[in-house]
C-alpha cells in the first residue's frame, strides 16, 4: 500500500485556502500513485481555530467545505481533519474528526477521543470526546484513526494528565492492520524525541504500521514542526518527512524502503533557528506583511532577531534601527551598524536625544527636580518604541520585539518601550540560549559582531548600567527561572537545591510582580514547554508566597 | 436553623489573608448565634486561581491553610471551599470541594460535580470531577451541598454546555432537608435575574431550602456580586444580601423572617457602576495602589472613567491629566477642567506639542514629506501615553486606560497610546452604555460637563475630526458588535437582519483585523456576558470569512 503523506501548512480560518491546497495535495499524491492520501489533525480549518469555533456558522462552514474536498475524490481515498456537529446532540456540540472521502463522499468518520486541556491547549471548551477510535475496512483491511492525543497515553513517555480511557489499550486487541494518526502537535524544544519514542510504542503496542501525519507552520504562537513519519509493526521508523517545512511524499508500506529526511534529526540548535525562522515567517506572511523593521541596540538579542527577521523574509525586507541616546556607548552604535552590513538590510538612526528632552522638559514641573530613576529610564525605552511604531505604521512594516525569555520572566523591560511591537521572537528563549543560538549563527561566519556577543549585556538606560548590577549572572538566573516558571518549583524547593535564599525570593518576588507586563507582551513564539502567554495563566492580581 | 452566611472578599493566592477573614468571620457570627457558617467557593484561596493551581506546592499550601481554619471550629461547623488533592489520584489530581469543619477537624469533604470549560472559565483545565453531590448527615438532618456550576443546569433558563449528569436530578428523589451552594459566580450584566430564577426552580426540584452563598468582590477582570440569597422550599427568595459588598449575616430557617437589602434588587445603572467601582477598587488595593491617574480629553470615556475611580478610591487619590495638542480644542480643554474641578481631583496639564515636534523632525528624514497620516496621529497619541506612564512611574499611581468596548472592537485607539495603563475600566462597556452611564453619573448634579455627553465624539488627533467620520453612529455600531462579537453571527447573518451590507463588513474586517491591538490591551473588567480578554480567545492571524 503506497501511503501519501500531505505535511501541509494550513492557515486557521482560512476555509478556502486550506481546501485548494488540500485538493491540490490530493491531486498530486494521487497522479504519483498514492492508494490513500492522508492529512493532518483539522486541516479543513487550520489548527488552532479556537473561538472560532463559537461562531454560529463557522463549523457548518467548515463542514460545507470539507464536502467540497469530498467531491473532488475518487476510489482513493482522502483522509484529513475537520469539525464534525455531533450528529447525535443539540447542534451546537462538535467533534474534532477525521473524514474518510473517497468516491465523491464522506465514507466514514473517526472521532478524537481525548482532548488535550492544558498548557495551550482547550479543547474541552469546544469538543466532545468520542468513546473509542474509530476502525475503518477498506479493501479488506482494518485502518484505525486516532487523532493527535488519543496516541500520548503511555505511562512513562508522557506526563499528561491521566484519562480515564486509553484508545491504544481499546486497539490493542482488535487486530488492525494499519494504524494512521492525524497530528497537529506543536513543537518545544526537543519534543521530537518523546514523539519518536512514543509512535514507536504505539505501533509495537497496537502490532500495526502507524502512519502519523503531523501539520507544520506556525499559528500565531504555536510552532508545528512536521516531521511526519511511519513506524513499521516493529516501531522502527521506516518514514522521517521535513522537519519545519511542507513535505508531501509517498511511502510503501511494503517493501518498505526506509526514507529519512536529513532535517528529520538535526541539531537542538538548528531546530531551535529553524522553529523561530517559521514562526516568523509564518506569523507575518499570515496576516499579510512581506517587511519588518526593529531596533537594533548593538547588543545581542536584537542581533540574533535580525538575523533571524533575514532568515524568514529576506535581508531586503528587513530594516534595523538604531536609536542611540547620549547614554549609548560608540560601540553598540557600531557594533548595530556593523550587524546590518552583515546582513545587508536597510539601516536607519533615528536619535532618540530630543524627544527625551522634549518629554523631560514636559514634565520637569510635575516632576519638581526629584532624583532620575525608572520614570526616566522609561522614557527612553518609550521614546524609541514611539519612534519604531511610527516607522511601523508609516511604512506598514511588522515591528519585531527583541527581549528574550530571562529579561521579560523578571520585567527588566519596558512595557510600551522595548516591548512594543507586534512579534515577540525570542521571548520564549532564555539569554543563556540566545547566547547559544548567536554563535550558532555564526558558525561559518561572523554575522553577529562578536563584540555584541562577549561584552557584558546592558540595557544602556544610564551611564555604565550593567544587566548584572541588578540581576544575578544569567545561568543561574535562568536556571532559578526555570525551576519556578516551568516547573513550578517554589522558593522552598529552589533554597533547597542549593541556591542563595535572598537571590531566590528577589526573583521570584520580580516574575510576580511583572505580571501586568507580560499580559501586555506581543504574542512570543513558543519552544519550551512552557512558554509565557496563552498556556501560562497566572492571576495578575494574587499574593501567593511559595 | 441559624445560617451564618459569611458573603466575604477574598484575594487570589492571599492563603493567610483569605485564612485570617475566614477564622474572624467564624468566630463573628458564631458569636452571635449561628448553627452553622457558610463560605463561598474556593475562599481559602481565592477563585480563579487559575495556574497557581499547578504551581507545585499551591494545593498543599492550600490545604495546610484549612487545616489551619479547622482547628479553629467547634462544634458550630464551618462550611469552606478549598482545593482537594484528590485521594484517589496520582498526587496532582483535584477537586474543587468544600469542607465540612467542625470540633477542629474536617468532617467531610464535598466534591463539584460539573466543572465550568467556557468562557473565562477553564475548570477542566485542573479539576476532576465529581461523580455525584454529597450529602451531609448532620443532627439528623440530611443537608446537600453542591459547588456553584453544579445547580446551572437547568433546560431553559441556562444556555450552558449540556452535561451529561445533573446533581440536581441526583438529588431530587433524596428527601434532603438543607441545599447549600458554594459560589464564586461572576456577575455579569442582568445575570443576577437569571441566578434567582435558577435558586427558586432548584429550591423546587430539590423540595428544600436552598442557602446560595457567593463570593464578592474584583479579582482582575471578573467582578463578583455577592448577593447570596436563601430560597425557601417553595423556592420562594426569602433572603437576599448585598449587592457588591460583603455581607456577613446570620438568618433563621423556620420561622424565617424574610431580608432582602435594598442593593439585592437595584436598577441595571447602578449595577453597572457598582460593578467597576469594585472592579477599579479591588484591582488597584489588591495589588498594592492607593492612587491612581488618568488622561482627561474633555470626552465622556475619560470624565465617566474618573468619576469611577474617585468613587473607588476616593477624590484625593486620583489625579486626572489634560494632554492637549494644537489640534485639541478649547471646549475639551474646559471640559477636562470643569470635570477635575467637579470630581476635586488633582489636575494637571502636560501639553504633547514639544514632544510630537520632536518626534516629527526626528522621523522627517525618513518620512521624506509623506503626506501626515495614521502614523502621524499615532504619534500623538503615543506621546500622551509616554507622559502618563511616566507619571505613573514615577508616583506610583495605577494608570487607567479610558476606550470603552466600541473603541476596542474597531480598533478606534492606539496600542501604546490610549491604550497604554493598568487596567482598562469600562472597555467592556459600548460606547451607547457609556453614555447611560453618564447621565446616571449625572441624576443628582453635574459632575461630567453636559457638554462632553451632548458634543459629537472626536478622538481630536486631526482638526475638526469627528467619530462619526470613520464609523456609523453609534447605535447601529453597537448593534452590529453585539451581533458579530456577543452572538458570534456572521455577516450574512447580520445582512438578513437589515444592517447595511457595505457597513457589515467593514466593520466585521475592523474587528477581525485589529485582535493585535486587543492581545495587548490592558486587563479589562467585565460587565457583559462575552468580554474581550480571557473569555474571548480568537486567533490574531486568521482568515475567517463568515
Amino acid at each position: 500500500m503506497r501511503i501519501g503523506l500531505a505535511q501541509i501548512n494550513t492557515t486557521v480560518g482560512d476555509l478556502s485556502g486550506n481546501r485548494k491546497k488540500i485538493i491540490a495535495t490530493y491531486r498530486q499524491l494521487r497522479s504519483e500513485g498514492a492508494d490513500l492520501v492522508v492529512f493532518p489533525e483539522l486541516a479543513v480549518c487550520g489548527y488552532p481555530p479556537r473561538d472560532l469555533l463559537l461562531k454560529r456558522r463557522f463549523v457548518s462552514d467548515t463542514e460545507e467545505s470539507l464536502l467540497e474536498i469530498a467531491a473532488e475524490t475518487d476510489h482513493i481515498p482522502l483522509l484529513v481533519g475537520y469539525v464534525e456537529t455531533n450528529p447525535g446532540g443539540t447542534g451546537r456540540s462538535f467533534f474534532n474528526a477525521a473524514a474518510f472521502c473517497q468516491n465523491t463522499a464522506i465514507m466514514a468518520n473517526a472521532r478524537k477521543c481525548l482532548l488535550p486541556t492544558y498548557d495551550v491547549f482547550d479543547e474541552d471548551r469546544y469538543f466532545e470526546s468520542a468513546a473509542k477510535p474509530t476502525i475503518i475496512n477498506h479493501n479488506g483491511l482494518k485502518i484505525a484513526v486516532t487523532i493527535c492525543e488519543d496516541i500520548w497515553t503511555h505511562p512513562t513517555l508522557t506526563s499528561r494528565p491521566r484519562y480515564t480511557s486509553s484508545p491504544i489499550e481499546e486497539l490493542r486487541d482488535q487486530s488492525i492492520d494499519l494504524h494512521i494518526n492525524l497530528s497537529a502537535s506543536p513543537w518545544h524544544f526537543s519534543k521530537e524525541n518523546t514523539r519518536e519514542n512514543l509512535i514507536t510504542e504505539t505501533a509495537k503496542n497496537c502490532a500495526a504500521p502507524l502512519i502519523y501525519c503531523n501539520a507544520v507552520g506556525g499559528n500565531d504562537e504555536l510552532i508545528f514542526d512536521g516531521r511526519s513519519m511511519i513506524a513499521d509493526t516493529s516501531g522502527n521508523i521506516v518514514a522521517g518527512l521535513k522537519a519545519f517545512r511542507e513535505d508531501i511524499r509517498i511511502f510503501d508500506l511494503e517493501p518498505t524502503n526506509p526514507s529519512i529526511d536529513p532535517s528529520f534529526k538535526q541539531t537542538d540548535m538548528q531546530d531551535i533557528k529553524e522553529a523561530l525562522v517559521l514562526g516568523l515567517r509564518d506569523y507575518a506572511h499570515k496576516s499579510g506583511f512581506r517587511k519588518a523593521l526593529l531596533g537594533l541596540s548593538g547588543g545581542i538579542d536584537s542581533a540574533v532577531t535580525a538575523a533571524l527577521a533575514v532568515e524568514a523574509l529576506g535581508s531586503e525586507n528587513v530594516t534595523g534601527i538604531s536609536l542611540p541616546s547620549q547614554i549609548s556607548s560608540q560601540h553598540s552604535r557600531d557594533d548595530a551598524r556593523i550587524l546590518a552590513e552583515n546582513l545587508k538590510i536597510d539601516f536607519q538612526t533615528l536619535p532618540i536625544a530630543n524627544i527625551v528632552a522634549a518629554a523631560e522638559k514636559t514634565l520637569a514641573p510635575l516632576f519638581d527636580k526629584s532624583e532620575a530613576g525608572t520614570a526616566e529610564e522609561n522614557v527612553q525605552a518609550r521614546s524609541r518604541g514611539l519612534l519604531l511604531m511610527a516607522v511601523s505604521n508609516k511604512f506598514g512594516s511588522l515591528l519585531l520585539t527583541t527581549g528574550n525569555k530571562s529579561e521579560l520572566a523578571v520585567g527588566y523591560c519596558t512595557l510600551y518601550g522595548d516591548m512594543a511591537g507586534g512579534l515577540a521572537v525570542i521571548s520564549d528563549l532564555p539569554k543563556t540560549k540566545v547566547y547559544e543560538l548567536a554563535r550558532f549563527i555564526n558558525k561559518d561566519k561572523e554575522i553577529i559582531p562578536v563584540s555584541s556577543i562577549e561584552k557584558p549585556p546592558s540595557a544602556e538606560l544610564r551611564p555604565d548600567q550593567k544587566d548584572e548590577d541588578s540581576l544575578p549572572p544569567y545561568p543561574i538566573l535562568d536556571a532559578i527561572l526555570k525551576g519556578y516558571i516551568e516547573e513550578g518549583l517554589s522558593s522552598r524547593d529552589l533554597i533547597a537545591q542549593g541556591f542563595d535564599q535572598a537571590l531566590v525570593k528577589d526573583i521570584i518576588r520580580k516574575v510576580d510582580l511583572n505580571e501586568y507586563k507580560r499580559k501586555q507582551a506581543a504574542p512570543g513564539l513558543k519552544i519550551t514547554p512552557l512558554a509565557f502567554g496563552v498556556g501560562r495563566r497566572i492571576p495578575i492580581v494574587q499574593k501567593y508566597v511559595s
